[in-house]
C-alpha cells in the first residue's frame, strides 16, 4: 500500500459550525438554537467546538448574543469550548463566559490581514500579543488561526514562507496552537502539504490543526493529505455551515460529516456517532430552511427517506 | 513531504459524462445535443469519451439514438470514442459505428449483477467472452467495467478478493484493461487501494483505471490514494453528470472539473483547458435545467458571475 505510514490512529475534529459557520449567515439564529445545536453537537461526540465570536455587534451582529450561549451551553465533561477574540476588548467580554480556549485570527495574507481585519500582519500580532498574554495567564489555552495560508482572494498564491513566518509570530507571542486554513479552498495536496510542513518548523504535529475549504471540492483529499503528514486535529463545520465569502453561492468549512464518512472509512478513531452527527446538522439545517451542504448528510438523509 | 513517489506526472481522463451520465437521465436529450456534448469535450482537451451505449432501448431508451449520435461525432485525432456493448446484439450494433473501444460491464458483487444484468458474475463473463473475441479480431480495444469494487448497495462490503477474481475473469476472456469501480460511492482510501491492488496481481498499473462515485464527497481523496499507487486513468463525468440511482437526488459519477483541478493543483498533465471543460459542463446542464453538480464549476461560475 501506498499511504503513508504517518497516519494517525484517531483525529480530533473541532466543529466550528456555531461560530465560523453560522458567523456568515444572513437570517438571525437565536441564542436557544445556537445552544441547541452544540448540545447536539456534544451529544453527537464532538470534544473540541467553536462556540461563538466576541467581536463587536457592529461588525458581526450575528454573534451579537455571544455571552448568553455560552452561558446556555450545559457543558459536558472532556469538551472543549473555544471562542474568537479578536482584542483586548473582546478578550474582556469573554472572559465572564469562561471560555476553555480563545482563538485569535491571523492571516498569512498581507492583503487579506488589511481587507479582513484592517491592519497589517504584524499589526494584528501587536494586537494579539496582549490577548494571549491575558489569556494564559487567566489559564484559558490559546489557538491562532492562521488564515490563506495557501491562497489569497486577493494576492493568488500564497508562498510557504509566509506561512512560515506568521506562525513563527504566532510563536513568539505564546499561542498554543495553530489552524492552517485554506480559506478560499484551492489548495491541493502538495500546496496544503508545503504549508502545513512550514508550520511544523514552527510547532510540533500535535499543536497544528488543518482547516480546508471545500470550495473546489478539495477539502477531503486535503484532509487526506495532512493525515499523511500525521496531522490529527482538524477544523470542520456541520452540514458545511458557512458558505464561503468570496465565491457567491459556493461552499466554504468543509463538513464535518464528510471528514467523519473518511476518517470512520479509513478505521481512525474520532469519537462521532456519524448518524447523531447527521441529525444535528440537519437540525440546523433545518431551522436555515435548507438542505444541509455536505455529500454524506445528503446520502444518509436520502437513504432514510428510502 | 509524506505523498508517495508513485505518483504520475500525467494523467489521462476518461469522461463518461455522454453515456453514463446521461443514461441516468430521465428527461430525453436529442442527439444533436450528445453530438455538440462530445465535440466540447474533445475541445477541451479530453482524449478519451464514452459516447453511448449499445443497449436495447427497451432497458435504455435514453441511448435508442446511439447510432445517430456515433455518425454524428466529428472525430478528432489521438481522441478514443468508446461504446459499451453488453452482448453480441450490442456489438454488432455498435460496429457499424466505429468504435475505437467498447466497454463490457461486469461487477464484483454477485447480487448486484443479478440485480443489474440479470445474470450471475460468471454468466456475465460468458456472454462477454464471444463480444470479447469480435472485438479483438475486428481490430477494435476492449476495456472492462468492474462495479461494485468497494461496496455493494445488497451486499455491503465486498472483500477485496471478489474484485481480483473479476479481474481475472476479465483478463481470461482477453478484456484488454479495466475499471476499478467505486459504484455507490463508499469508498475510502485505504478500501479503494485494497480494490486496486487486487486488481493489480491481474493487470498492470497502465491497464487499471480508477472510476470513483462522489455520493459521501470521497472521489477525489479516493483519487488521490490511487494516484499514489500510480494509477494514471480515471473516468469521470463533466459536470458531475449521471446521479446516484441508488439514492435519490445524491451525487453520482465524480464531476471531471474536480478531478481536473485536484491533477493541475498538483502539477500533473492532463492537457484539459479547465475553462473550456466547465463551459462544456454548463453546456449539458443548462440543457438540462439545472446547476452542474460539481463543486469546481460552482466556484468557477459563481467568480464568473462576479
Amino acid at each position: 500500500m501506498a499511504l503513508s505510514s504517518l497516519i494517525p490512529s484517531r483525529v480530533k475534529l473541532i466543529d466550528v459550525g456555531p461560530r465560523d459557520g453560522l458567523q456568515n449567515e444572513k437570517a438571525p439564529v437565536p441564542a436557544e438554537v445556537k445552544i441547541e445545536l452544540v448540545q447536539r453537537l456534544q451529544d453527537a461526540g464532538l470534544k473540541e467546538i467553536e462556540v461563538t465570536s466576541f467581536v463587536s455587534p457592529k461588525w458581526v451582529p450575528q454573534m451579537g448574543d455571544n455571552a448568553e450561549v455560552m452561558a446556555g451551553v450545559r457543558r459536558a465533561p472532556g469538551v472543549l469550548y473555544s471562542v474568537l477574540t479578536p482584542n483586548m476588548k473582546g478578550f474582556e467580554a469573554a472572559v465572564a463566559s469562561r471560555p476553555d480556549e480563545i482563538v485569535v485570527f491571523g492571516a498569512a495574507s498581507e492583503a487579506f490581514s488589511q481587507k479582513n481585519i484592517n491592519c497589517s500582519i504584524a499589526e494584528s500580532i501587536e494586537r494579539f500579543a496582549p490577548v494571549v498574554e491575558a489569556a494564559l495567564a487567566a489559564g484559558i489555552k490559546v489557538r491562532g488561526a492562521m488564515s490563506c495560508t495557501v491562497g489569497c482572494p486577493y494576492e493568488g498564491d500564497i508562498a510557504p514562507e509566509k506561512v512560515g513566518e506568521l506562525a513563527r509570530l504566532m510563536k513568539n507571542i505564546g499561542v498554543q496552537r495553530v489552524d492552517v486554513a485554506d480559506t478560499i479552498g484551492v489548495g491541493t495536496p502538495r500546496k496544503v502539504q508545503a504549508a502545513i510542513e512550514a508550520t511544523l518548523r514552527h510547532y510540533d504535529i500535535d499543536h497544528v490543526s488543518g482547516h480546508f475549504h471545500d470550495t473546489y471540492g478539495q477539502a477531503v483529499s486535503n484532509t487526506l493529505a495532512a493525515l499523511e503528514m500525521g496531522v490529527w486535529n482538524y477544523q470542520s463545520s456541520v452540514a458545511g455551515l458557512g458558505g464561503c465569502p468570496y465565491a457567491k453561492g459556493a461552499t466554504g468549512n468543509v463538513s464535518t460529516e464528510d471528514v467523519v464518512f473518511l476518517l470512520q472509512g479509513m478505521g481512525i478513531d474520532t469519537g462521532i456517532d456519524l448518524d447523531k452527527l447527521v441529525d444535528a446538522g440537519k437540525y440546523i439545517s433545518d431551522f436555515l430552511g435548507r438542505k444541509p451542504n455536505s455529500r454524506v448528510a445528503t446520502a444518509i438523509l436520502n437513504k432514510r427517506a428510502g
